[in-house]
């Protein structure tokens, strides 16, 4: 493998120096890029972009080219574990995932079965040697997957519920069942990470986008738990090198306490919390990755400027932080504005870093 | 003015001894009852329900009707306010509240005064009289308004906006703007408010359902601060007695702290955070609404009961606790899943509150 001329992104995330802090964007490739519209266009749907490995690779890196990103991320999605597991992902236009088979009983549970990465989702594979490939060694690449929690409600709703009717009477009312559903899930998603490794990941994110609307019983039972299994299950050294893992719990704010015990190496953060504040709660257990309110960059670029400036003095001297926004760019973002956030980063930071 | 017959909620937002833990539900006079269903289909739209107040008295008794609650609340809606300032308020089909004239220039800002509530919401006024008349005694009557912030999300969005571009593109770039509207806002609420406690009201709620999308700073500086500059300007003392100030900022549970000091009686909390953690942490500076998952109410029975003593055992031991779910009700659950809440409530709090 290529020597990695950029590795500001593994550093941060295990607490090592830096010269600057790392920065890249959740959803840096997307869909606020004209590009990455003309190959969505192209490619006719969002699932066959997802499943073209060319196509994929090519919206991977489109961001790389236009900002000085210090990492990539794999470009699919994270419903692709229960799609291969039969469910039948489509999207609809404006409603967003739906599944053809929803998760609703126990024969459901029951039918359900680890699949094999290589073959039953061995497009993602390619894409992430093909990106790894095409990188050449230049910044690395982040591999992720949803949490089980997560793909759980996906799979138990159908779709994108917004009320959480049948995911939670099941968690409520058939915790066994629940507990069942999540532990092949998690052995799913342990199997697609090693897996990503293998291929050529060098760190991995799991989303845990639905974590938030729980009970902080509930979500230690029924969320926190399963990524811890995952954190235990991963492949943590790869071409001689630590494979950092983050976890993101969008409004898991009030539980970093706990997250920060799971093993992971850093936390993802959205900006309901002060990083300053965070940093503190957290401590030497993990890293963290945040956390600029995404609808910052509907701001002026002076602005935007200010508040990257704002979050660096919170979070304070020394590593241990990757620059990110608090959850995924909006599509409505003029991509000029990702420019200033990234340069800003990397000049404003560079005091934090001496001495 | 009738004796008040049951003043348990009074009491208990007060921090003040109760035989056993009063509840109330938020929206509990909503879609969840065919009756309600019957009576908005009488009037026609939603508005027109809110604006009649027969029909807004009728549909704020019903649940009176079915549960032994300890609370009534006012049917109406937040943005009464706005739509009173002349933005023209209308609803979609699916699509929630709109305005036909939003909020975006310095003009559109400097066009907007307080209403006077007597004769641009003489309406909402003559609901609060009617209702309190025929509740005759049996349980206070809760009044409201939506939080400065809240309101503003909408006015400045033009409706139910899901990434705040607009609003808070004003609030980072022309923050003295939104000073200007949070402040005329809060005159607005402070003047509505009263003159429902004037015309009946025996409590008060201020709903901050969109400050928890604020980083902590921009949520002190933009939504709590106008909170606490209603809880300043409002009337406390009425027929005789204390008229407790309820705040609840959903996804706020990261902020209870600063909302302490607010000078509200009471804090609401959604299901988010554990109750005794956040009783712990407000101490004796303000009583505690809520918490319980909405999404409870689609489980059996006796996990309802289960959970209710959950909630009621974490809260623990004395009054200060006014039980109520974490947000309003699903439009989904059946109106039965309310009586097994309340009745548990009543039974299974009475040990907490001996000796």
């Amino acid at each position: 493998m290529t020597e990695l001329k950029n590795d500001r992104l593994l550093r941060a995330l295990l607490r090592q120096p830096v010269d600057v802090t790392p920065v890249w964007i959740m959803r840096q490739a997307g869909r606020y890029l004209p590009e990455y519209r003309a190959v969505r266009d192209k490619a006719g749907d969002f699932m066959t972009l997802c499943m073209t490995p060319e196509l994929a690779c090519e919206v991977t890196l489109q961001p790389l080219r236009r900002f000085p990103l210090d990492a990539a991320i794999l470009f699919s999605d994270i419903l692709t574990i229960p799609d291969a597991m039969g469910l039948g992902l489509y999207f609809t236009e404006g409603e967003g995932p739906r599944f053809k088979k929803p998760v609703r009983t126990v024969a459901d549970v029951n039918a359900l079965s680890v699949p094999d990465p290589e073959v039953d989702l061995g497009y993602v594979m390619d894409t992430v040697r093909l990106a790894r490939r095409e990188l050449a060694g230049s910044v690395p690449l982040i591999g992720f997957a949803g949490s089980p929690w997560t793909l759980a409600t996906y799979m138990v709703e159908g779709g994108g519920g917004k009320d959480f009717a049948h995911v939670k009477s099941m968690m409520f009312d058939q915790p066994l069942l629940m507990h069942r559903l999540l532990d092949v899930l998690a052995r799913a998603v342990i199997a697609y990470l090693n897996a990503q490794v293998a291929a050529g990941a060098q760190a991995l994110m799991v989303f845990d986008t639905w974590g938030g609307v729980l009970t902080p019983r509930d979500y230690r039972e029924f969320s926190l738990r399963y990524m811890e299994q995952i954190v235990r299950g991963l492949t943590r050294e790869h071409e001689g090198r630590r494979v950092p893992v983050i976890l993101f719990t969008k409004n898991g704010g009030q539980w970093l306490e706990t997250m920060a015990d799971s093993g992971a190496d850093a936390l993802g953060i959205d900006w309901t919390t002060d990083i300053g504040d965070a940093r503190a709660r957290v401590g030497k257990r993990a890293a963290l990755q945040g956390n600029m309110d995404p609808s910052m960059l509907y701001a002026s670029a002076e602005r935007i400027r200010q508040e990257v400036g704002t979050v660096l003095a919170s979070y304070g001297q020394g590593s241990g932080h990757v620059f990110n926004l608090g959850h995924g760019i909006h599509q409505h973002v003029d991509p000029e504005k990702v420019a200033v956030v990234v340069d800003a980063v990397h000049e404003l930071s560079r005091p934090y870093h001496q001495g």
